[in-house]
């Protein structure tokens, strides 16, 4: 992930910061490719066991989109005032979780889906590669 | 796009919601395939003239994932109190803006990029196909 050149307002965010920011946010974004092109899917998730974890509806196209291929998993905010932000991608790899014991430590998280019932899937993104940057203008 | 079921919280937005969304926005996601995986890069950019417009570096990977090809280009919103949230997804084919009177146009818009100097190179993505959705659990 390098489109960015250096810049006096861009820095690269640590590992570290990658993870906590994912482990603090509950809504991100999965880029997939369906039918040969690229699409982005908004779900509510959580960061579970150094994965990301989300559920959707058997059957439905993010469920074929995210069956045991490798996807992006983006999160973002934004300081509109200040006209800065930060972002943070994965990539990894699609599974569902079938593991009877696994299922209920998710169960037992803050795991949710916005959109309501029918969504009893549940999918795990392992972060095979993790990036962050931020844009900062000003000094704290 | 039918990844949702039917449910009293879900509802499909119109095409000229969509497009007043986009119109309103600043800050979207373009999702691409770079080196066979999908990617998301958050972009600003301008809804121009029925496209989108966003502002890239030379020879950076998005212009490389983005050249002559389909993305991607979402937008979210979000109410974390109520649960409650509508995004917009469009497909469409990019194309560098090389047409002196449209840069001139473009030039004259709102476009900046937050990450500041360097992003020079205008690219246009066509809105081929348009969807949004609102989750709604309250009563406006």
């Amino acid at each position: 992930m390098s489109q960015y050149q250096p810049s006096d307002h861009l820095e690269d965010l640590p590992k570290a910061e990658c993870l906590r920011l994912l482990e603090d946010g509950s809504l991100g974004r999965i880029g997939a490719v369906v039918r040969g092109h690229p699409v982005i899917f908004p779900v509510n998730y959580v960061a579970f066991d150094g994965a990301i974890v989300f559920c959707t509806r058997r059957g439905g196209e993010l469920e074929t989109a995210a069956s045991n291929t490798t996807v992006a998993f983006e999160i973002d905010g934004v300081d509109n005032i200040y006209h800065e932000g930060w972002s943070v991608l994965a990539i990894g790899r699609c599974i569902h979780v079938t593991d009877p014991v696994e299922l209920d430590q998710i169960q037992d998280s803050r795991l949710s889906s916005w959109a309501g019932r029918g969504r009893d899937l549940l999918v795990r993104i392992s972060m095979d590669e993790i990036s962050g940057r931020r844009i900062r203008h000003h000094t704290p």
